[in-house]
């Protein structure tokens, strides 16, 4: 029997600060969109530009979700290979996002999205050359 | 800037189980395995056969994960695309797999990993003729 996977799904609490979060900031795509008038919520199907087979589903309940824990890191993450890491982290601190573990090595980053959930930022090809102000910044939190 | 997603991270308590669950019954073939020493973890990769490029990663921790919650409904859900579901659920359910929500439609259904993540299994090329047991068993439970 064949397979393929084709989403992770993830619940979020405010949908403009997640839209800006992967999509302005990250760069993610919105790739699907479906709008449920009956069930209160929205689907919204989110692909990196050139890899659209395979997507993050987010999940907007329209009246809120309170089940949603404040700390996701029992999630685990999402992980995403860039093409320039430093520039990434410079990009997404500049619009205040925390980089909770700073590609001190030129290889790593992880930061959270506004549920809290972990995301791994890979540098495509491997560790490049540690740049300031990520080589001698501490980690900060946790993800 | 390009950017490619590359996998899910889930944590894991009981390895076993979960290779169980993952590998012999769904189906994902590991990839790639490093076992820490030091740090006393360990991480698997999963993926599909013919889907190398995208993978689940289960972090095991070798003296047990106790932040872990009982339930995970909050960390959303995997989905993957199957050839045959009513096929599928039957083998499950045959290995003690519960059937959260039968393929009633013929088109999708939602198990349990061992750490309750939500799996959801869709019907390659949409939905096909409901046949019993599913087109008539209530869900159970909540995915």
């Amino acid at each position: 029997m064949s397979m393929r996977f084709l989403h992770t799904m993830v619940r979020v609490k405010d949908l403009a600060a997640s839209l800006r979060f992967y999509v302005e900031l990250l760069g993610l795509e919105e790739i699907r969109r479906i709008e449920d008038e009956a069930g209160r919520f929205s689907l919204i199907f989110l692909a990196c530009p050139d890899q659209h087979e395979v997507s993050l589903e987010l999940t907007y309940n329209w009246d809120g979700d309170e089940g949603l824990p404040s700390d996701g890191r029992h999630f685990g993450h999402l992980a995403y290979e860039v093409d320039d890491i430093a520039a990434l982290c410079q990009h997404l601190q500049d619009n205040g996002v925390v980089i909770n573990r700073p590609p001190r090595d030129g290889r790593m980053a992880f930061v959270r999205s506004p549920d809290n959930i972990s995301i791994e930022l890979l540098q495509k090809g491997g560790a490049v050359a540690a740049v300031e102000p990520w080589a001698s910044m501490p980690s900060v939190g946790h993800w």
